[in-house]
This record gives structure tokens, C-alpha cells and sequence, in this order.
């Protein structure tokens, strides 16, 4: 099946067992935003959970924090937001509709891309095995044409965004006669910057409101409370602050399901370091992020570092840590070097000496510091495209059959055990409850006598639930069960009293936890 | 102690030890918005553990849900919160100072109050045991007098807000003389009413952006969700939806620490009922939120039911659980009857068909609803309050000491375990750390190992640690540790191999879970 097909059948997968709607819905939605159902926010807790308890029960030095959304203003001015965190923005004067400059020209130099390609696959049907795709791209003169155009204006757009050039970004929009893909004509207005910070006012004076903004990002939360907590939590050097928050940006284009919304989730980790050792806690930091994410189980091959080459102002060591999305590789989380920038900023602002003194070396400095970023919902989307799968089964009568199951590692799982009775009667309802009452203080179990046994298993396979148990007459004879295991579907006769035992391991953190020493 | 000090003290507590800092302290702050710091972060997360836990898991027909805080703007307006959630607002046009019009004549209500309070002070002080305080009330004609000002006033003052009479607030400040606190003079603008949602623009095209709200209350999330949930859960009535979340309120008058925020987080559970069984379901959940609180074990005599006498407009009962903070009985979780109000005008607004079709009664209704809602902030507030003990202690010395010590629910104890070598040497932090390497992955630990082993005996009672350790020469040959409990200050020597299981089952949920039974 193609990567795209997977990728809707994944999204259609969200909504019908209620792990991702759309926000508003019955108001027909609301532009990139998104709720969680019922297992979506049994899964998304089990990831922070996953998160927060690896980064504060599993680091002696590494405390927790929980800041507001709402932030003095001047923090923004201090951290470089209010000025500088811009999209570029154009109109086209026909249809009204508004743009992002630097879209349009990623979309026209697609089309270079795509009619090379085009080039290729003919050339590929024409000559079979005997092709060499590598020859062919280096000879052919309408590849290499295009190739040329892509080549010349990949060189100068790049530059155009490096100097923030605004009207080169206009010029190259008028100059490669891209056009409205609405209107169909080239009718454009200048391209103006466009800050993505949502703003409100808060309180009422009569002299007026204060202006503030929704915050853009979760760090700089901590960053303003870092005297806080070094002092009130007696805080050595190194030491890191982790934090789980809203955040929001008013992105112009928001594609890709919960991939980029305007309201999202983070889970950040500021480690607060002494100057010049910055570089060592950095690798350090991406050594140990990329086996949190080994740890899922989805296969070591399908992660990799993707090295910034361009850094921003702030930083001088970026890496992301990319998953293997049906929609190629994707950033899952940012691990950044930020130097002092941060601490130094709001010091300048602020008015207040953020420093630490260093009782080793005997004197005050601005702490440096290493940062890994984490996008919730990019997370979640990750792991319900690493656990989706579509199986090919042989049915008891010799006909194909298909199961979707999510493959989800158990700790992650929404719900850990269903319990279903045979039949509607007999005391099998009232006996498949007993047990449930018995282990709903360890783990979440979900009773369900709906439809037919099997069905009732699939259900539970697309929701990923690792354990389903089933009670029938015999059950009420010798006080055993039929346990069945999502991943095999093997079944087996267990005793009651032994479910807790088996289940309650698997389930639990802490064999996730074991793999991360 | 004064209740008022107890108070002062609490909120210095909290910004000491870590639990409550001011947002953007360094930045002088921002109005009526807090941060939690590493020790009010873990407490919180396992307040909300302890309500989602005992709501999801508890109960076989409540799910949970994670809905965006942007939602449509038509929400608002079916809500009815874009009409009417109003603050009546008054400028006094000398001091440019704006006031909540009914809590300056609240304030003069108190006023009487008082006077009638001190003339009783005064006689109290005159008569001494042979004072009948109500007879004095009802017969001292001073007393009298202001007793009558106070009820004219407050009938007055009902029913204006009752008419919602704008012009009658203002003529009520007029004829009682208010001046201004500021100013002092009594030159006011009219009173005007001031929504209290705070506003917002998302999008960007050429033809403007959407106006929408952060959303005042999590409950709406819930409504415009109650289809998905109920069809991709395969949910039968009756059957809740719990949800966890921030919400917004741009209140004017902001006090009480973080008793009343501008930025907040609920705990709402949205019970969906068949009509006419809402009154039977109402009681229930109050009984099932009451034996909540009181299995904190705080006192059950703390708590009390507060009945609504006027009920909102969407309302046919409603109740508030109230805990005896220093400051008196305050609500700390409000159950409603909401009856089909919300979800009829969804309904209506979105034109979308929202019933539920009874396979019992053989016919489709519209639910009513039966709501539970808590603020996780004066959750977090009444429990520090409940928690915060001063105690005199008699020293070894023979003088007088004292220790502060919060003596939480081990559950919720951001810490559950302390781990301190007796000295910084011979191999004793080692072991302290070997200890924890051993513990961290059941619940969360700290190493301490600064200041005398007293001195931190104290600083984990501040914070509510149920169990310190400490590790002495003594344990480098037997394996035994000094166990101390928080409560009782007992210590006593235990083998390091028993630590995790005379810990664990204490710090665990499930000793609470078991008294909601």
C-alpha cells in the first residue's frame, strides 16, 4: 500500500475509535486544531507519563516545573519573538487570499522536481531493466534544464530568507510568474512579515488593557523561572528543569493532521550548564534522547540525527531526532546547544543578575544551556503510525482475512485489559465484572459483551489493548479464563487469581524504564 | 495563630519550598497568574491523577476526553457566555482606577458588618462571661441600626443584580456615598458591563481573521464532543466524560493567591442521563465527590454541602462541596443538574441532531446532564491548607522547637522518599545512591546530603515527604538503613532490601482508591 493511502487510512483510524477529532466539529471544525477522545487522551497521558517520569524519577538532577501560558510581555521582546518570529505574507488581489511567500516558491520548486522526476519514470517504462537512472539524470537535456532552474532558484530563495529580504522574495514570486492557485492570475501585494504570537489583552483599566501574548513555546517559562527553582530547589550545576505545556502559533498554513496545529503540546527540558562544557552535555543529551525513543520498540533503523547545518542566532549545536513517517523522514524532537542567549537576554531585560556561583570554580556565571524539545501530538502521531498495522490473516474457513491492530507498547496502551463475557446470561456479565472490580485499582480495564467474541477482539486490536479475557461457563466451574494476546492471538487458559501477576508487569513503566539505564 | 497568618505563612511556604512562584516573577510579575515549581508540579500532577484515576478507572462508564482550548466562536454564543458572561465594571474618573461595581458595594456591606463587629467587640470586652452576645445584637440600638442599613442595602443590591440593573448599581453607589479608595472622590462613570472571555484573532487572510476565545470553562468541550464519544466509545446512557484542562477568565478583581486566577485548570466530569433520572444521578455523584475528598483524610467535619438557593438559568439543582479553609468555608467542587440546556442549544446553533437513542424506552432524547467540576488551583490550595501544620516540639536540649510539616496524603507527596548519607565520604553517598538507583523506577526519590541530618529531616517535612532514609557506616556492614517517618518522627532500623515494600504500597494510589469503595 502506498505511504500516502496508510497515512489518511490513519488519520480515518484517529477519529472512528475516538483517538483524534476534529476540534468543533459539529460547528464544522476549526482550522488546525484538534481534539482527544476517549483513547487519544488515555494515549497522550501515557506519553507524558512516559516523558516526565524518565526525565524527573530517572535523573537525580533533573526537577520538574509547571508554568503559565500567560507571560509578561517583555519576555517576548527579551527572548526575540516579538520582533523576529515572522511568517512572510502575500496577497493575491483577485481571489483575496493570503499566502505564505516562501510556500509558494517550496511549491514551484517542487514542480522542477516533479517534472524531472516525470523525465525518469518515462525513460524508466521505456528501457526496462537496462535503465540507469543515475546516467540518465546526468544526459538527458530536459533533466538536466530543469535540474538548472531548480538549481538557480533554490540559490537565490535561500538567500532572499537569509537576509530576510522581503521584496526579493516578491521579486522571485513575480519572476518565476507564479500564480494564484485560486484566482489563476499574478496580481500580487508586497510581501509583508506576519508574527505568528497570538495576542489578548488582559485586565481593564481605564488607561487600557496589557497587551500579552499566548505563549510560542514552553522554554522560555522556564528559563524565567530558573532562580526560582535553582534557589528553592538548592539546585546544583548541572542541573535541568522539564516541563509539559501548551503552546501556540498562528500558523498561515497548517497541514498534515496533528503534525503542525496552532495549538499544540511540548515537552521541554532545559539543562542548565557550566560555560565551555555545553558541547559534552550536548551529545550526552542526544545519546540518551534517541534510546528514550529506541526504547518504543519500533525499530532502531527507523530513527535517525539530522544534523542543523544552520544554526539559529542562539545556538551552537542543533540536532533532530527524524522517525520514519508514512510521509518520510520527520523531525519527532530538537535537541539544541543554546549557549547563555536566553538567560543573558532576560538578565538584560529583566534588570535582575541571573547567575550562578560556581563553588568549584569560584566564581558567578550565566549558566549555558542544552535543550530537548519534544511536540506531544508530533509524538503521538509517531507512535500511532510506528503501531498501525494492517494484517493479512488466514480465516478458519480458508478465506483471507484483515486485522487492524496497533502494535502500541503496552505501558502506552489506552486501555490494558478487556473482559468479556460469552454470553449475556448466565451470571457471566456479573462474574466478567467481578474480576474487572478486582483489577481496576492496578491498570485500566474495559468490559465489553457487544457482538460476537471475535469481533469483540478486533475492536480491542484497533485500539491496541494487550490483553483480552473472556469468561464462560467454565469460568464459573473452576475460576479460570481464556487469555488472549493482541500481538499473537495466541489464547490460553489461565486462573483468575493469576491475571493480576501477568498482566500488571507487562503493563507497567517500568520495563520501558529498564531499557533506558 | 490568627487564620489570616496561617494564611500569609502558606503562601510563603509555597514560594520557599518551591510549590508557587508568581509568573514572570523577575519581570515584577504578571496579575493574578502563577507558575508551579518542582515541588507544586509533582503535588499537582498527582491531584489530577488522583480525580482522573478514581474518575476513569473507577467507573466502567466514564471515559475521558482532551479537547482544545480554541474552539469555535458559535460555541460562546449557543454557551451563552458571549451574552452574558459579564463583570459590571465602574471608572472613577479622577483616579482613572476601575472597579467591579458589585464588589464595591459588597465592600460596603462589610462595612456595616464590621461596625455592628466592633460595637459587640467593645461590650464583649465590658461584660466579659456575663455577655449574651445575641441578645445584645438584637436589642444595642447601634447595632440595630447598622444591622438595618445592612438589610435595606442587601435587598436593594440582590435585586439589582437579579434585574441585571446597570443604572441601579450605579445609583446604588451614588445614594450609599462610595468614594473611590484611590481618589476618594465620588465621580463615576456609569456602569458598563465587561465580558469576561479573553479574546483572540486566528488565521490571517485578506478579508481578517477569526475572532475566537480561550474558553471559560472546560465543560463546552465536553458538549460539542458528546457524539463522537458516545458513538466511537459505543457509550450507553447513563455514562460521563471527564476531562482535565486550562481555562481563562479576564477577572478584575483577582485575589487570594490562587484561590481565583486569570488562568486556571479544571477537572469537570459531564455525567449524560436519561431526563427525568437526573435528580437521583444528582445525588449520587454527591455523595460519590464527597467520599472523594474526605478519603484525603483532612477531617470529614471539614467539608460541607452548600446548597444553591438561586439556581443559574441552565440549572434545576446544584450544590458545592466546601472545605474550612483559614479564611472560612470556601467551595472547592461544584455537582450541577444542568439539565439538556447545553447540549439543546448545540443543537440549535450548530444545527446538527444531538440525542441519544434509548433502546429501553425505544425513542431518542436529547441527555440531561449531571456535572462534577473541580479547580484544580483551590484544589491545590485547600490541600496545602490541609496540610500545613506548625507544631511545637520539645527539643533534646530541653527547649523549645519548632517544625513546620505538611503532612499530605504520601500519594500525593511530590516526594516519596529521601535518601541521605550520614557524611559526604567513606563510601556512604555512593550507597545513598545505590539506593535510589535501586527505588527510582517504583516511586520518586532525592538525595540529600547537605547540612546536618536534622536540618534535613526538616526540609523534607516542609515538603511533605512521608520517608527519610538515612545511610550510615553501620550499613556498609549489615545493610541497614534509619527509616524516619514524617508523621511521628519515629526512626527505626530496616534492612535496605525491605525499603521498597514497606514504601511502595504506601505511596501508591491504591490505598486511596480503596476508601472511594
Amino acid at each position: 500500500m502506498a505511504q500516502e493511502d496508510i497515512f489518511k487510512k490513519l488519520v480515518a483510524h484517529c477519529k472512528e475509535y475516538g483517538f483524534v477529532f476534529q476540534s468543533s466539529e459539529i460547528y464544522d471544525g476549526l482550522g488546525a486544531v484538534y481534539d482527544y477522545g476517549q483513547n487519544g487522551v488515555e494515549l497522550k497521558n501515557n506519553i507524558k507519563k512516559y516523558w516526565w517520569d524518565s526525565m524527573v524519577m530517572l535523573h537525580e538532577n533533573v526537577v520538574g516545573l509547571d508554568s503559565a501560558i500567560f507571560m509578561h510581555p517583555t519576555i517576548w521582546k527579551a527572548s526575540g519573538h516579538v520582533d523576529a518570529f515572522n511568517d512572510p505574507l502575500i496577497d493575491n488581489k483577485d481571489s483575496k487570499k493570503r499566502y505564505r511567500a516562501d510556500v509558494l516558491i517550496e511549491d514551484q520548486l517542487a514542480k522542477f522536481e516533479e517534472k524531472m522526476n516525470k523525465e525518469v519514470a518515462k525513460a524508466k517504462k521505456r528501457f526496462g531493466d537496462a535503465f540507469d537512472e543515475t546516467q540518465f539524470r546526468e544526459t538527458n537535456p530536459r533533466v538536466l534544464a530543469n535540474q538548472q532552474k531548480w538549481n538557480d532558484l533554490h540559490a537565490r530563495f535561500s538567500k532572499a530568507l537569509n537576509d530576510n529580504d522581503l521584496a526579493e522574495l516578491k521579486q522571485i514570486i513575480v519572476d518565476q510568474e507564479i500564480a494564484c492557485p485560486i484566482s489563476g492570475t499574478r496580481n500580487w501585494t508586497d510581501v509583508r512579515q506576519f508574527n505568528l504570537m497570538f495576542g489578548t489583552e488582559m485586565g481593564s483599566t481605564s488607561d487600557g488593557a496589557l497587551k500579552v501574548y499566548l505563549r510560542p513555546e514552553t522554554a522560555q517559562g522556564i528559563f524565567v523561572n530558573y532562580l526560582n527553582v535553582q534557589k528553592t530547589g538548592r539546585m546544583k550545576i548541572p542541573f535541568g528543569i522539564a516541563q509539559i505545556g501548551k503552546a501556540f502559533r498562528n500558523e498561515i498554513v497548517a497541514r498534515q493532521f496533528i503534525f503542525r496545529m496552532r495549538e499544540f503540546e511540548q515537552m521541554e527540558m532545559q539543562f542548565f550548564v557550566r560555560p565551555g562544557s555545553e558541547l559534552d552535555w550536548f551529545d550526552q543529551w542526544k545519546e540518551t534522547r534517541m534510546k528514550w525513543h529506541r526504547a518504543l520498540g519500533f525499530g532502531d533503523d527507523n530513527y535517525r540525527f539530522h544534523v542543523h547545518e544552520k544554526l539559529a542566532h542562539y545556538a551552537n549545536a542543533a540536532v533532530d531526532v527524524e522517525y520514519k513517517f508514512p510521509f518520510g523522514f520527520k523531525e519527532v524532537e530538537g535537541i539544541h546547544s543554546r549557549t547563555d542567549f536566553d538567560l543573558s537576554q532576560h538578565q538584560e531585560f529583566s534588570g535582575k543578575k541571573i547567575q550562578y556561583y560556581d563553588p568549584e570554580l569560584g566564581k558567578s556565571y550565566v549558566p549555558y544551556v542544552v535543550e530537548t524539545s519534544i511536540g506531544v501530538d508530533r509524538m503521538f502521531l509517531q507512535i500511532m503510525a510506528a503501531s498501525y498495522n494492517e494484517e493479512e490473516l488466514e480465516a478458519a474457513n480458508g478465506k483471507k482475512d484483515t486485522r487492524v491492530v496497533l502494535r502500541l507498547p503496552a505501558a502506552l496502551a489506552p486501555i490494558k485489559l478487556a473482559v468479556m463475557p460469552l454470553v449475556k446470561k448466565d451470571g457471566l456479565p456479573e462474574k466478567a465484572r467481578e474480576i474487572i472490580d478486582d483489577l481496576k485499582f492496578d491498570f485500566k480495564c474495559q468490559y465489553d459483551e457487544k457482538d460476537s467474541i471475535g469481533k469483540r477482539y478486533r475492536r480491542q486490536d484497533a485500539v491496541g489493548t494487550p490483553f483480552c479475557v473472556t469468561v464462560d461457563h467454565q469460568t464459573l466451574e473452576d475460576a479460570t479464563v481464556t487469555i488472549r494476546y493482541r500481538d499473537t492471538m495466541k489464547q490460553e487458559r489461565v486462573a483468575i487469581a493469576d491475571l493480576k501477576g501477568m498482566i500488571a508487569n507487562e503493563v507497567s513503566f517500568k520495563a520501558l524504564f529498564a531499557k533506558l539505564n
